[in-house]
């Protein structure tokens, strides 16, 4: 076959474990027997704040070590990462990525636990399942993202108005799930606003939105040192600078002030909503 | 998970990942970056006990966790286990097994870090990759076993040979993979000997041969609490018998002192040869 | 199928082939042996008419039964067919999708065989294989037509110019294989029109561009016993509508006559360019 | 990783479209829409001898293509495939096998069409599906073939006796249908034999058993210009031998008559049982 500039299509035909070129891969984590871990553990219901910190700050861990990850979402015990479509991480090679990245945000979870749980005694290993899924299209790949956002949104709904029933109605979990078996959104937010004077749009943005992983220019300081050298450099060029403009004495060895932060790219977690297309074209026309 | 519009993308996780029936699924996992971890924690070079001991160690509770896997063998910063063929952990989802397994044993090996590590602390989570791999007769999958002992086999046999001459032979590690370079296995051996008397025979079994993790029963003391209950509970049935029989007075009441141990199957760790059949003609037979 | 107890061997059948939704399925079929083939049947070099023209109606076979098939393109003894993004044939599973397109293809060829060679006996069954490549943007997909039609052009001007060699210019193949050995493309072009006054431009498009099979609207007669029916129904329905709109007696009774043609979706044969974006946006915007 | 002689067990972990190593590739092709096609070219039901022999010829055809396929197996529309389990064929690539083996398939269906049925004209190209299973071990893949003829018993025997009542008993198919269901096996060969004197196991076993293609060594007779040259070489050895052995005169030049018939692998289509062991003993003894 001759050579021409669209060969490159060929790549596409030989894809045994590797990751359809030209798609998005999300990899989902999920915490296994997480009630169980929950229980054993004494987290708070239905969200503990620590717990969700935690995920997220494993969540930054791997997308630290991934640099190709164009953003993360975290709700529950539930992790998803999605890549660039251009990426070329182990070469797109499925086993390579889905263990390696499931692997450092298990290990990360134990060993940032103290952190987070520094009265509390880790009982045993935690487990995440993990799985890689394709989306070859922008559509369908933001799709999955709302999907798992609605999902945080209905969920923690259903959960604050469950224990709220349970802790402040002395009702028994079976009680209470048969109390909203079958009730609409709405219904929940009056039973809670009603029974317990909680409006559910004052809870936390994580416990409603999940949490959103996202790289962002962000302005840090530049250390002390640095600046140093930088203002000796920025002296000495301002000097040759000067005599070739013959400007005057004064203006000799006067350098503009070094600044005292640079804009850097680092990972920030957001509870924002990511169901508005205006999200995605932020987000898809900087970041990712 | 909640029913949103946005469910469709599920159909995108279903194209297929089971692994063929009645094959044997081998998962093998490997550290990454290692030559950099070890040196960062000042790991004794070639090989440190503490560290393969800690291997072992998640490598039981992989094989307590997942009660299909046959065997597990390991050496240095790598770890594989078989399922047997029949084996059908998690429908034999290839990313389902492959992440748990890989998550549990990252996450223990953090989480047993300190009891091999008291005075050493972990500077980071570490990361493993892992793969999948089927073999469907046999003789496949011993040989694959047979070829990571060998394996450990050769990579120890110039490990010792090479830290030899730079701990006690003085020699820089370039010169001493010169020097070792192109040689042959008894002309390592003789190097180690008549240098540094060292007879790499007598060198630990567990540096020469891995570690076999296998289950086997072993006698294990049973509570005392468990074994008084049981003596009761034998004594009403031994009166019971000996009123049916007309025993004579004095065996009334008497019954078999309860046993002390009972058989149980656990996880051993061994450091034997399994490149020859007998060792497999064992393990097949009683424990696989 | 019956049930025996043999049945739990049809377990090993569904270890998944499904093709990743949303992405465009593209079938490349190729000729195998077709050197020998080409030579067993006399075809006429470098290119035989009756013989590209055989291999269209076997991609109009099997764009008549795929109707999810947008495009197909045919060059030599190979043909390419891309089905819609969106196509659902047979759940989009890979075996049957490739075998079933394969298997018409096949029995087409021979099944047409005598149309095209009336005088030529076929002397055994011909053979093809095929793959499946999944395209996820319009742009991977577009440019692996544009190859294929590259490679068209590529492989036609030096066959041109060697059979001209060969045939006009009483080479032996060996000799014109070592005289067009390392020519661009103006060199052959230079070489077929001063030596043998062969303007290739003016060489049948079908040769130069390859055959591009689509769906397009086209105007085919309405048989003469419809036409009637459709009068007579046209008739009635105006007398109805001119007694309502009180018409004169003379507008009583007539109808405007029954159209003589109606579009209706065909398949043609065009031998045209696909390689600028001019083709594809009218393609991609009418037909596909 | 050093290189031992176990090292071949790599080539299980690069298998993306290749069919595992050490499995036995089973392909199993089926008619698509032969219901119609049957009744469009007016084939005799319930078996056409004529029909079920071509799907014969077209399995020798792909079993003389593919020389590593030990055993084909053909009922009703439908002929399954199994190569060897070492076979290397298109290194094991599945698009590749599958595609090549149903497209020759397919079109010496047509190319022996005119063999089969002289008097009927072949109304339009036929169709197969084909589909490649994977099976590891010997019990599998034989209960695989045992599955395929256990079908085949149980469609004839209730296609024999449905039929039966159809063209001999005068009801209607539905008729027919409601007669027979949730009849056993031995009730349908009362209803044959009491109704219509049918004793089934006189019934050709072609129909009842299917068909099982074979490589066989089998007594071909010598083309007798190549048995003139055996016999003049073998003369020529014969005086040099008789010469060092000072044989008498007569011995001289008299070699043994050479061979009329020398034994070749050839295949034979056989419709025996291969449900039970003696068969697979004598197949995987002997061809396989």
């Amino acid at each position: 076959m001759a050579h021409t500039s669209f060969e490159y299509v060929r790549k596409f035909e030989d894809v045994g474990d590797v990751c359809l070129p030209s798609t998005y891969i999300v990899v989902r984590l999920d915490g296994r027997g997480f009630t169980k871990f929950t229980k054993a553990h004494d987290l708070v219901k239905p969200n503990d704040k620590r717990a969700l910190d935690l995920m997220n700050r494993c969540g930054v861990a791997v997308m630290e070590e991934f640099g190709e990850i164009a953003l993360g979402y975290g709700q529950s015990d539930e992790f998803s990462f999605v890549f660039r479509r251009d990426a070329v991480v182990f070469k797109r090679r499925k086993a390579k990525i889905l263990s390696l990245l499931v692997s450092l945000f298990s290990s990360a979870y134990v060993f940032h636990w103290a952190t987070f749980f520094p009265q509390t005694l880790l009982q045993g290993p935690p487990q995440f399942d993990a799985r890689i899924v394709l989306y070859p299209t922008d559509k369908s790949m933001r799709d999955y993202f709302r999907w798992r956002q609605a999902d945080c949104h209905i969920n923690n709904l259903f959960n604050t108005a469950f224990w709220a029933l349970v802790h402040q109605g002395a009702r028994t979990p079976a009680e209470a799930e048969a109390e909203l078996s079958g009730t609409l959104s709405q219904d929940k937010h009056e039973i809670m606003f009603s029974s317990f004077g909680i409006n559910y749009n004052n809870e936390p943005a994580q416990f409603r939105k999940g949490s959103v992983l996202r790289r962002v220019m962000h302005p840090v300081p530049i250390p002390s040192a640095v600046r140093a050298e930088e203002e000796a450099v920025a002296k000495v060029s301002a000097t040759s600078d000067a005599s070739e403009k013959h400007a005057s004495a004064s203006d000799l060895g006067r350098s503009p002030p070094a600044k005292k932060t640079r804009l850097k790219r680092v990972i920030r977690v957001f509870h924002e909503d990511i169901i508005q297309d205006t999200f995605w074209e932020e987000v898809l026309g900087k970041d990712a």
